[in-house]
């Protein structure tokens, strides 16, 4: 009935920048476009590996999220012998949609987005960085490219220079209304796909985009969220977008 | 495809206790019979309003599991118009395991736990106090009737005692060994069953079982769990109930 899961799996730890200290990883594009570079290679080296399904980017900053006490920015990379249970659940969703309207949900949502304009903060070149409607918390910010691609590992090297000017510029403006602020960072990108299977498999390039979502952890998740599965977010994305905006304009 | 949800629902405090303080909740077993007689006599009015259609009680206890600045110890109440997502998940969780095994997964849990013994902290009349087996948290504890019941506002006025009782010393127990603890405690009980519908209401008095989990918040939950919905857990349950049993014993 159930898939045993093999006890392997790797866990890395990407360091963000030479430099030490809070912001340094922020402030040197080329260093975000290194950084990039290596999430993009260490996928495809584990990859290779038959026995994994899947690889988790994700950062943790600032104590309520997480981040524990090395001030030294940088990521960290599991990789997993099975597709997490919430990835799981957002292929799921997206094959559905797809399903329904023969459209990918995200190509949608970035339509439906630039056509409203009240939910964007940025736009460079072909990326996007939104605050998406009925977001989960306060400031909560998504990165999509407007391209459609279920995979961040084929980006080609003029897109990782447009991604990482486009995370440059949303985790600064989020840090110039936020300050110093705690957050988690999660990598949404597709499973490693062996063969075709049933399900989410067949039909992944089409129902899947990936994008970064960023959630800044400002509220507390309590008894109300982990026993719905629901959110209450005092913020409402139109105001954090707006805010974000006015931030940025300022000096 | 998806249900329209109503702007309604209900939001109610639950004062725990006449007494100030953090500790006056736990001490005075009649107050707990009396809290629980409350929530079973808000349930069954609840129920009569034919909008809703959940009602999950929870409490957050100390700062990093949401509690707020509010020491006057206190539950909370919302009632909502859609079965809540967690909890669909739960009830989808059980009706599959009926349907393999034909029989309620909490109760071959109850009898694995009993069978096993290394992860039962207490056994008062027909109620457990189990530390689960792959527990999500540290010293994460599951009070759960023997008696198979699908609703906890259908218990017995000796049950309702038993139940006090159980959770009392439960409480007591964690307290003696964590100190004042940051905690979320969650109600597992059923949705409000309208009418016969398709899925899980056709076979919920069978598949499902209630019961309540008591969740310290010792460790954060960061970008792998949020990314994943996989938990990282360095205490074993077996240990957490060894070292609560332990604690219990000395004086």
């Amino acid at each position: 009935m159930y898939d045993l899961m093999n006890g392997i799996g790797n866990h890395e730890v990407l360091i963000a920048t030479p430099h030490h200290g809070p912001d340094a990883f922020i402030k040197d594009l080329s260093q975000i476009e290194k950084l990039t570079g290596v999430i993009i290679k260490r996928m495809r080296e584990l990859k290779k590996d038959q026995r994994l399904k899947y690889v988790l980017i994700f950062k943790n900053h600032g104590k309520a999220a997480g981040g524990g006490n090395i001030p030294h920015e940088h990521l960290q990379l599991i990789a997993t012998p099975v597709t997490p249970k919430r990835v799981k659940e957002e292929l799921v969703g997206s094959k559905r949609y797809f399903e329904y309207k023969d459209r990918c949900v995200f190509c949608d949502m970035i339509i439906q987005e630039l056509d409203q304009k009240e939910r964007v903060f940025l736009e460079i070149d072909n990326f996007l960085a939104i605050n998406p409607y009925c977001s989960r918390f306060p400031f909560e910010t998504w990165i999509l490219p407007r391209k459609h691609s279920c995979d961040f590992d084929t980006m080609s090297k003029n897109e990782i220079k447009s991604f990482s000017r486009v995370f440059q510029s949303t985790m600064r403006g989020m840090i110039k209304t936020l300050g110093n602020f705690p957050y988690n960072i999660i990598l949404h990108t597709s499973p490693f796909r062996r063969r075709k299977k049933k399900g989410y498999w067949e039909t992944i390039e089409n129902d899947y985009h990936w994008h970064i979502e960023i959630m800044p952890r400002l509220t507390q998740v309590a008894g109300f969220e982990w026993g719905s599965g629901f959110y209450i977010n005092p913020t409402p994305p139109e105001q954090a977008c707006a805010y974000l905006k006015e931030t940025e304009k300022s000096e």
